[in-house]
């Protein structure tokens, strides 16, 4: 049952891919000035080194995830770029996450699950912010069935920002935290639609869980055992293998990889003389990109089998 | 001074014009089948409604605030009538409100900030979740110097739908709700930014606050004097104008209609008339959108009046 719906696919892909989820959250900055000149805009330039990524990295990632924020920036055409970058990931037939994090009340939640659920930027699953309410929730969970195409959501629960005290873990007076709060919601999004796929082995809808504090993340492993993680902090924002690997315990998660990856030519030796030589090109840094992502792979399953965790 | 900011001007049009929001929210099943089927696409119908109801409403409209989910819900089709409709905006001199509710850290912010403060998309003020910490505003503050356009955005306080009880009105183990934490963090905003506009007669920063319950209208608007609100709930949402007009009080607010006026043809009796002869066009209903602006504008200045406020 658990191939029939996207969180389920997601989990099954990390047992025969491992836990990386390559981020291609990619922002023209983050393309060498030589090769970003090739192109006739940044948003081709984006483009073209996603396509490359995408199939040099798909071997090693369970999964990607795109950043819209970093296509918005770019306008529309950016957004021909994101539209373009999920019709590619589709192709390569490894699920896709959109990194939206959107989050509105009634008809206008109703539109953005139709945006990002449907037509062109459709996603296997989303990120969700769960801010005003529960209600918000309600029409991204009708997309859980699978007439409606098995679709899943990562809800925000504790961020790797260091900004995730002022609300997410703010003591409430009935006690827990806020994100708390949010954990149980999805606890009864998961009962409510456990009907929907018996069997399964994690619920449809997950939790962002960064990696920035061990204590945190061995405390909402245990308590969300059902619950698939979207696990960010790892490498760029300085979270460690380890506690990632904590949090791929039990129902498991996916450990999300973005600047480590799309940025790992400036730390490649070969690119260095390449630059030098003045014979840099696109394919150079998508090899970097793609050691990355290797590396990141073993990096995180030794991680985990030093936790005896598979 | 007041001019020289975006909340500022905003503020200014509300002394001049009333504090009417026309809400640019349009979904193409707001448009009678018979309008629909005179054009291409969807996506062609609403920018024809989008230009025919700025033009017309505008005499009546502090400002436009255009909810992005319903042009994302129509793909790139959908973003290229966004972007047409705040440049349609922009020509027609009022000030426009992206509804955009975003929120998230570091790069992704100033992403989203670059994405929404610059280029294709531009608007004047957008509306921000703080869900995820008080640094994900950070990148968006940066934009309300006067070098970089003075800027504004409403942040999520205390917003209209049923689910705010979930966060927003949870009491914190501190004392307050989480919404006072982030009133708090408005009024450092408010402070810290206070040097670029001296003179000024609100923040350049304000708040989404719902007309939905006196009591909390009233105490929100006697704890945050100087920050100027943006209003949901009026109207299709079942908010009074008298709560609306409560919140008008100090340094005042804009009360934001959409579906009340988008969807007024199908309460007017001349466009029922026009349909049965088969003769119903755009212009019809863009002339009951027209009347409802009007009307609207009139029944929250009646409303404030009431209430002694000027």
């Amino acid at each position: 049952m658990n191939t029939l719906f996207a969180m389920g696919r997601l989990q099954e892909a990390v047992k025969v891919k491992g836990p990386l989820c390559t981020g291609i959250d990619t922002d023209s900055s983050y393309l060498p000035p030589e090769v970003l000149s090739q192109y006739d805009s940044p948003s081709q330039a984006v483009l073209a080194y996603n396509l490359g990524l995408i199939e040099a990295t798909a071997p090693y990632s369970a999964c990607f995830k795109v950043q819209i924020a970093y296509y918005e920036a770019m306008g529309l055409a950016g957004l021909d770029t994101y539209v373009k970058t999920l019709k590619a990931i589709k192709a390569s037939g490894v699920p896709v996450i959109a990194d939206i994090k959107r989050g509105d009340i009634a008809d206008t939640a109703k539109a953005y699950a139709k945006a990002h659920f449907t037509g062109d930027f459709e996603a296997d699953i989303i990120t969700l912010n769960p801010y005003m309410g529960f209600d918000t929730l309600a029409p991204f969970t009708e997309y859980i069935s699978p007439e409606k195409g098995g679709k899943g959501a990562f809800v925000l629960l504790r961020t790797s920002n260091p900004g995730m005290v002022d609300i997410e873990k703010q003591e409430l007076a009935k006690g827990g935290y806020v994100l708390d709060h949010v954990g149980s919601e999805l606890l009864s999004i998961a009962e409510k639609y456990a009907h929907l796929y018996p069997g399964a082995e994690c619920a449809p809808f997950g939790a962002v869980v960064g990696c920035t504090e061990e204590s945190d993340a061995r405390a909402l492993r245990d308590t969300y055992p059902n619950i698939f993680f979207l696990i960010p902090g790892y490498g760029a924002q300085g979270g460690a293998a380890r506690i990632a690997a904590t949090l791929l315990d039990k129902a498991g998660g996916v450990v999300n990889s973005s600047r480590g990856i799309l940025c790992a030519w400036k730390k490649d030796e070969n690119i260095a003389a390449k630059k030098e030589a003045g014979s840099l090109t696109l394919n150079d840094i998508v090899a970097s990109a793609e050691k990355a992502a290797k590396e990141g792979k073993a990096d995180l399953l030794n991680a985990a089998s030093l936790l005896g965790i598979k």
